[in-house]
């Protein structure tokens, strides 16, 4: 299956199939990490071809994707003597990705990356958008680049080896991406598993092709793309509580999907029955739908540590109904905190 | 004086011209040096209103055109609370500029940044073609994007405190952009002194004007833009054989000039009266027109650093008599050679 991301001159394919083999006119670097590396880099090797292939290999974990190791890629890549026309190739999760294309769009002014993402995260939603970056002191995300990838590889053979829960970490990407744009998809979602190879490849293909969609529009993130968030103005804020340690990013994004449909219930966009299926549906695939605040208040203040909460406006992303998406900045902190409360218990 | 710089999307205005009132309705971060801020920094702030606005300052000079500078700059930023609407004003010279919208285009992943060049050099050279960039250990400008800016403002006011040597490696800039693409500017040149005000102005719009025209056929470096580096392929390694003291950028350029003539002159490309003619010009700014190459082999080695030097060709850059130019990768080592001989005396 091949999808074809129309951004005009820097419009790429996304193959969703056996990887197939990827002939390089360059020098070439391959961004890894030890993990990614020992289970499936021999797979990976047999189907490259290059000029001069390097491997650079950068360790594992949200806490690395850092100025300091864009400066260690950067490094490499001067010391292998890679030129404005080599190649690099990202091969993991969202963390190799984000930084791969980011140390590609400042290496030598911006040399072309393809993505291989080995995560269903990182292939339902990284591998679309062109967002790249890094993390600082102040928060995530907070320094990067918006570029676009020459081309995305999404094999599931890499999903095999992925832990139970990265999986369903992934799958409440493609629950979100159902909820707010999708209803057709959503009710596929209920009555298909995504155990089945084939299934999950359509669900793969079909996220895609809605945040393609969304990114094609909005690709500079003004408006409709923030519809993407939803679930996640919640989740940052669980995330930011538990030091990221607690919840993969998909397990908080479920539950602040949950949260968002409560506030959704309360302002009469969505019915509760709606709101069960989708609860339901996180259920199937073990994800969270429960995180206990422990003080209202500090954690509606968390809400503005989100740089997408411009002039000290809260965003929500809310469904209107499964298949729809409204995006208010108008809600009553008391309607809110109202339902903060409501996980403020046990 | 107002020239547009045509980009599509990314298109934007430079004005030549006393510096006309800014308003912005964002938070506003100047970055500046402590030189520039103390000469210039009142007159500029009568002529901004903005939401916030912050003033940071950089140390002076090349050395701290690095990675280092980068994060302080990026801190102050998030220190702060600068948000993505945030706009950043480059104020002073072209290691000013880069990091500016090198910082720019990595903050949040890219905010808006206006351009207030303060030396000769960076309101010809700087100001156009959206490159932005800092140093490493391997060498300069490796590590940047291609960021354009929402607004260039040249005022020649800041020019009265430019130092004479300063002034002259601007206009060595001026030369060779006449020397490759424009024969009747050239001619002009040699007739109009830069010392008047109207002069000037003229002569930086036409630079822009010559610029502009190159790279919106040519945003990314692919080929045209090429001929921008008369004079910089000898100038890069004279600069780098005296570690960037001895001559100011715009001096070794107009060595560069000279040397690159020669070779023209030995390919028949150029005749020995104009390259006379060029060099009259050069000299009449008191630009330097010869450097006493010590070893031969060395110079000729070091041309395999530059990063335009792809897959062991070199590329020279040569006049087709005034005004026109074309771009040779083919010449025998010991033509070059043989012209560097001419420097190896005295």
């Amino acid at each position: 299956m091949e999808i074809n991301i129309d951004l005009g001159s820097r419009s790429y394919p996304i193959f969703i199939e056996k990887l197939r083999k990827i002939d390089l006119d360059s020098k070439v670097a391959i961004i890894t990490n030890p993990k990614v590396a020992g289970l499936h880099l021999s797979y990976l090797l047999k189907n490259i071809s290059a000029k001069e292939l390097y491997i650079v290999t950068v360790p594992d974990g949200e806490e690395y994707k850092k100025i300091e190791t864009i400066n260690f890629i950067l490094d490499r890549l001067f010391d292998h003597k890679l030129d404005r026309k080599s190649t690099l190739i990202a091969f993991g999760g969202g963390v190799v990705g984000d930084m791969t294309g980011f140390a590609a769009s400042i290496f030598q002014r911006g040399v072309d990356f393809i993505q291989i993402p080995t995560t269903l995260l990182s292939q339902v939603d990284a591998s679309v958008g062109g967002k790249t970056g890094i993390n600082n002191r102040y928060g995530k995300n907070l320094v990067g680049s918006f570029y676009q990838p020459k081309a995305v590889y999404i094999d599931t053979y890499f999903l095999k080896t992925l832990p139970k829960r990265e999986f369903s970490a992934g799958v409440a990407e493609i629950i979100k991406m159902a909820v707010t744009f999708d209803k057709d998809f959503f009710e596929w979602l209920e009555k298909n598993s995504l155990e089945d190879k084939k299934n999950l490849e359509y669900a793969i293909k079909r996220s895609i092709e809605i945040k393609a969609d969304v990114v094609a529009k909005d690709e500079k993130e003004s408006g409709l793309r923030a519809a993407l968030n939803y679930g996640h103005t919640f989740a940052h804020v669980i995330e930011n509580e538990t030091n990221y340690k607690r919840f993969l990013h998909g397990e908080a994004v479920a539950i602040g999907i949950v949260m968002a449909n409560e506030l959704a219930i309360k302002l009469k966009l969505l019915s509760e029955d709606s709101a069960n299926r989708v609860k339901k549906l996180l259920k199937r695939y073990s994800l969270p739908t429960y995180y206990r605040i422990k003080d209202i208040n500090d954690f509606y203040e968390h809400f503005f540590l989100d740089k997408k909460s411009q002039n000290s406006k809260i965003k929500f992303v809310l469904p209107k109904e499964i298949g729809s998406v409204v995006i208010r900045d108008d809600i009553d902190e008391n309607i809110v905190k109202e339902i903060l409360k409501k996980f403020n218990q046990g």
